[in-house]
């Protein structure tokens, strides 16, 4: 038998349940409009540790452990984690679950990646070879910077389209039982490449992904954006936001008031300086855990749909003048009464 | 139901089958003992682009076109690429696939990418998500060597213990129908840090991980060493490979004779200059390609234990005095007659 709907949707009749979820963020991030949703906000960049790559690891170990403890889960109970990063050989995610004792699938998706994560967690449990996994992801605005631009004390100016790296990690435990809210239908993400060349204009260059597997899942489902009570891309940005509205629009479709960016929303453009808005794997996995969730919780949504966009691009491809692809990948989750 | 034997290996009823396989190296590979089992071998180390990056995501490329004309798939029909690789922001990979239209699920499990592929591949298989997959991956010498080490031009002294980053890709494409090799049973790793520090040694790092999940696949399923016609890891290299021999002796096993690993296989010890043997992704992934599954469809071996072993560090990591987790997925492959 085949789950498949149209053309990339998957229909998942046990429908996995999502058991908890845990957001640990940084100090700018609890300073933001989202502040009171984050589980554990840390005022010392370092959380404590040597370099903010170590600093990273422990932020991710966090909000493992926290999500763990929420779904009263001993961590070596779960059957899989799936992890994966914005530093070089994802080794944030690697280095904070090399004591957990769980089968560690790998993944890299940049900033989709909590979304790769619950697409591929959900596929486990619904095909029967889990009964708990977690799918866990973050960022750091220090590492990042680093790692991609410059050193923080080059005091690099920044493009009125560039985005803000997130420091924040987000962990989502799912299960075969258990949870109000559901995940029936996943959208796995094609690579999308629109020609755009400039990485501090992320969002342009992820908007087009975003908008092949939206349109996707709404072409393979026979839904519109009016079946949705919020639709969540991330990390898009401002601008990416905006031109993804374009696209649909120029294609006689409107997402409509529910349509929102997690970019946009953690930060506040008119205080916190970030130009576009936030950026990083923590970013869309911080605003899920900390905001979306939370928010379904609370009955402000039925029905969400998220679809988290990343840029597959290095700094390497960047100086060798390669285009940036881009990738989204959807998840749509349902709040049972 | 639940699909699990034991603590970690999965029973996959309905044996996803490998349709097809394809494997393209470099020179050097190409002049090994392997030699003749390779696709295809490129005299040029930049395979006709302008770096060995681009270079290693057209050797990707190569591999991927080759494998769906062997299944006689065209690429858009594939359900998913599980792709990934060892360079930055994993491009190589996602550069190669840009193009192909087919649901991308990026992974990174260092030089155990080609394993966690077939893992994840053959659940979407047997899960009733997917027809037909692609698990790809590649690695470059030359590439990996100025991003993990020194410019090539600098002609740094290598220690006996270190190991080659092979110049080769593999790319399997798994189907639900079709193909007399099939995968029963796999056993997903976890990740185990046993304190090594020498990123020149990355077979005693990784040598530990692939003893826990080998042990774990024979607790799991009452087997042993004598319950298949060969076990490879890889790449352990020479050392590596002693060293997980060891390991089993000690615990009061035998790997016996059908032990082999992908990185002492690739390269002649005594002729090709590469100290403790071959590594990187496209060890594994082209050895697997290029040896394994074509040896078994000779009838060389009948059903064989493929593992393949990765080092979870980054250069980042080894500086700042991180030790090196290992990960080691495990998947059987046997020949239907």
């Amino acid at each position: 038998m085949s789950k498949r709907i149209g053309r990339q949707t998957l229909a998942l009749p046990s429908a996995p349940g999502i058991r908890s979820a845990a957001s640990v963020v940084g100090k700018k991030e609890g300073e933001g409009p989202l502040k009171d949703g984050f589980d554990r906000i840390s005022e010392d960049s370092y959380f404590g540790e040597e370099s903010w790559e170590k600093a990273e690891s422990s932020m991710l170990r966090q909000a493992f452990t926290l999500a763990c403890g929420k779904a009263k889960l001993a961590p070596s109970s779960l059957d899989y984690v799936l992890a994966g990063d914005l530093l070089n050989q994802c080794v944030s995610s690697s280095f904070a679950l090399r004591d957990s004792g769980v089968p560690h699938l790998g993944l890299y998706g940049a900033c989709s990646t909590m979304a790769e994560g619950l697409v591929l967690g959900a596929l486990l449990l619904d095909g029967g070879f889990a009964a708990s996994v977690c799918a866990i992801t973050g960022s750091h605005f220090c590492a990042a910077e680093r790692q991609y631009r410059f050193p923080l004390e080059y005091g690099g100016q920044r493009t009125p389209s560039s985005q803000w790296t997130v420091t924040g990690a987000g962990a989502v435990i799912l299960g075969r039982h258990g949870g109000r809210l559901r995940i029936p239908l996943v959208t796995p993400g094609r690579i999308v490449d629109a020609g755009i060349t400039d990485p501090s204009n992320m969002g342009a260059a992820m908007a087009p992904a975003a908008y092949d597997t939206l349109s996707a899942h709404f072409a393979d489902t026979g839904r519109t954006a009016k079946d949705y009570d919020a639709i969540f891309t991330g990390d898009l940005g401002a601008l990416g936001h905006d031109l993804l509205e374009t696209l649909f629009r120029d294609a006689g479709q409107e997402l409509g008031p529910g349509y929102q960016d997690c970019g946009v929303l953690i930060y506040d453009p008119a205080t916190q300086n970030v130009n576009a808005g936030g950026s990083g794997c923590g970013c869309s996995a911080s605003v899920l855990c900390g905001h979306i969730l939370p928010g379904m919780g609370r009955g402000l949504w039925k029905r969400v749909l998220f679809a988290a966009t990343g840029a597959l691009m290095s700094p390497t491809s960047a100086m060798q003048g390669e285009s940036i692809p881009g990738i989204c990948h959807a998840v749509v989750i349902e709040r049972e009464d």
